[in-house]
């Protein structure tokens, strides 16, 4: 790396989005690929992120009344024969386990033993709505044990040829809503809460703002009857479904037998929902708000909101400025933001100040403290924004105390202000098939379209010859009437199109 | 059930103890056996008790230095045939991913894709050191990188015939810790950190009595130098290993080549260490402390520390009685205990009351707490603790709740020391091998025989025909000379025999 790169990151976003977007990845420590194809390993700044992300999550699902547990990691593959349109879209792509033991082999090795075949091969969990909806049938017999409103944080697995670190890979982790209704319109509010749930997590704590709206039937889960996502952008102006919430009907539990007695007597089909986020929002994370410098992070999600850099010539100078450092961490940590205490750390490691310096702009950290003797006569901090970017200034350290946690809401606030405007300044109406063309020709920009539009062959064959997709239609868009672009048939309400990951 | 059954669970632990385990795990909603051989599902009340064991067990890694990440699911199979012993004892008996699609099969059901045969099987991770190892020597390259303190929290799969939910089942839940250290004295320190920390959190949290003790060489991990382990004793006599701590020397690292450059700039094999603990503790807390109706939970790991039962007749008791018990929940949990604020829930489900009452005795939720009409106008509520059994008492409602953080450790000590008795009196100190055939006779109650031995064929043998295993070296132990009961050998230290979980 030059000593002084112009960027820490090359190449920029300018010049390779996706490239660029590999190397923050690896910039920030954040991931790796493993010995297994498809598999990431997640490295410790890429998992503490995420646990922040299940932290906040798991509070806010816990608030609205549900419940974690944890079910097999594998599915019985009579399971997913049983319902027909949900193995057509999940099933075929799975890890299938055949056998239950290793023998050696002639050649020295092991192989697996033709004595230990299964007599039912078993996938490992791409999705768990068979497995819990067949425990769920055994849950519910009365009307008295509904709602079922149930959680499970865990790893599955969909079988990907092309992945691509925290956005596509054959393992993720994730959280899986399962919940069983008496009722349809209880199902359905159930449905739409969790949406909201994931909004507002994607607004609040990810600075990410995001679409809320309705998958167009080609969209939609298998088996499910309305399938509803956030939709976030990205700096490169193509969408990230970020978080899907499905009401399933009674599809699910005629498929698994969920039966309740109701109030009258009456053995009855449940409804269910189900609603899930992945370490995808990792991906969406990097890529709403990191620069050619590499990770900025969201204080809200930050492993560290301030790291403190001791910097010393001797021995005796050390002494002191590490002192200085400790009771400056120690004021720090008294203080709290978004009802934590502020997280600090301090970087004495034996590195050139450079060095340290851009590993932890790299990695994102909101604010940079650098101490030296001088400060530390003077009482003051030479503190640098990440988000700013630029050299930094020197604070008096007790100001700086005082107001980190307002800092800190700051810059959470900047960054999502920041992105909603490279959002608005990508966001179109379009009227005409000749201009949506225009938008999303290979060398425009392109961005969101918000279009009238009927679901059907037309549309089909233009957007697959455009690679442009329908994301949603916006829930928050009052009706309007109009036409499609594509076919010209009657349209009351616009869907938003983009390129999307 | 019987309306006022003398006991909450048949059998009795005097009755039937294997019967009676299982018993207290359905009655108290802990868990239940799975559509999957082996596999259980936790439920929301058994899984709440696992987050608490997490987020304890996590906090000390993290006070000890260590940081989370995350390593595939899938082990290739070629990794486990590079370390022979390792795979003698852990490779065989697991779950086999050998295909990596599903096709429609001629009967109109499924079947693993021939055309999607992987080339090489991949193994759901029994346990993580192969892969794990082969990443770390991708970290690694100079002393400066040293020593990498990693833990995860993950699922693992062990093919078991036998299973006993929470105590040994095909698929659970645990943590591993992997550590890369430059030498070996530090990697031996770190073994023996963890299982400080892992008898610290057993005896502070669980209230479990432990003994910290090294394996003997036939219960080494295999490929482990050292194996030390803490175990615990159930209300039957019989031991419970809880926890393991592994000193690998330097075998995994010559075997995933995990190499650094020392200070005098030689490229020289690291020392390793791994340590983990599973959801098998949820199997331990339930035998050490569960009575004859159901589970007794320690107050540290309750997912509700307090239950309050309203009692009412008619509407407007309940109006009154509700709200006399909202504002008691906000009294209680304005208090602290154990540095997290008091947990507590109200049951207003419309059961019937005493059916209601051991609904939480047999979930063993520390305190109930009964509130009538007649409690609200005297200002008391009507308190029963679990761990006393008996008819409970009425208290001044001011002094519950200034009191309700001491009565909880109260209740907490009380179970260790009631533990710590129990496994007191089985506990007996044995010098000839007469005395050890009568304490583990079919008939007599068993218990932990501390005794001289020398690992040999004399012993093995007489252990084999006693269905007695040695559990441990105790490291508490001062040396004593002595002679091995099963051989005469001269003998420098005593060993913890028991029949074993």
């Amino acid at each position: 790396m030059a000593k002084n790169p112009k960027n820490a990151i090359t190449p920029t976003r300018a010049e390779n989005y996706p490239e660029w977007y590999q190397q923050v990845v690896k910039a920030a420590d954040l991931a790796e690929t493993s010995d297994v194809r498809g598999c990431m390993v997640i490295k410790p700044w890429g998992y503490a992120i995420w646990e922040n992300i299940q932290r906040k999550l798991d509070a806010m699902f816990k608030a609205t009344g549900h419940e974690n547990a944890y079910f097999p990691l594998f599915i019985p593959m009579s399971f997913l024969e049983k319902e027909a349109e949900h193995v057509e879209g999940f099933a075929k792509e799975c890890a299938v386990v055949t056998h239950h033991r290793l023998e050696p082999n002639p050649e020295g090795g092991l192989q697996p033993a033709s004595s230990a075949k299964l007599e039912e091969p078993l996938i490992v969990r791409p999705t768990s709505e068979t497995i819990i909806g067949a425990t769920f049938s055994r849950w519910i017999e009365s009307y008295r044990d509904l709602p079922i409103l149930i959680n499970q944080w865990a790893n599955v697995v969909r079988w990907e040829l092309r992945t691509r670190m925290f956005l596509r890979t054959t393992e993720f982790l994730w959280q899986e809503g399962h919940t069983v209704h008496a009722t349809a319109e209880e199902a359905e509010q159930e449905t739409r809460q969790m949406l909201d749930v994931y909004a507002e997590f994607a607004e609040q704590t990810m600075a990410m703002p995001v679409i809320k709206g309705e998958k167009t039937e080609g969209e939609r889960f298998p088996g499910a009857v309305a399938t509803y996502s956030i939709e976030a952008m990205m700096q490169d102006r193509k969408a990230l479904q970020a978080g899907t919430s499905h009401f399933l009907g009674q599809n699910f539990a005629k498929a698994q037998e969920i039966k309740f007695q109701d109030p009258s007597g009456d053995l009855v089909y449940a409804w269910t929902t189900s609603w899930g986020v992945s370490t995808r929002l990792v991906g969406g994370l990097i890529m709403t708000h990191s620069d050619d410098d590499g990770l900025v992070l969201p204080p809200k999600l930050a492993p560290a909101h301030v790291v403190i850099l001791p910097i010393y010539r001797d021995d005796a100078e050390r002494a002191e400025v590490l002192a200085y450092c400790e009771s400056l961490q120690a004021d720090l940590t008294a203080q709290r933001y978004d009802d934590e205490p502020v997280r600090v750390r301090i970087d004495d490691r034996d590195v050139r100040g450079g060095e340290k310096k851009w590993h932890w702009v790299k990695r994102g950290v909101p604010i940079r403290l650098e101490v030296g003797p001088r400060d530390v006569a003077a009482g003051k901090v030479f503190a640098s924004r990440r988000d700013l970017g630029g050299k930094g200034e020197g604070v008096e350290r007790a100001a700086f105390v005082a107001n980190v946690s307002s800092t800190l809401e700051e810059i959470q606030t900047a960054l999502f202000e920041r992105a909603a405007v490279a959002r608005s300044e990508a966001t179109v109406k379009i009227d005409t098939l000749a201009d949506f063309e225009a938008f999303f020709a290979d060398s425009a920009p392109g961005g969101l379209a918000y279009c009238h539009f009927v679901d059907g062959p037309a549309m089909e064959a233009k957007l697959k010859e455009l690679k442009v997709t329908a994301r949603c239609v916006p829930i928050d868009c009052d009706e309007e009437a109009g036409k499609c672009i594509f076919s010209g048939q009657t349209s009351l309400r616009r869907g938003v199109f983009a390129r999307a990951y």
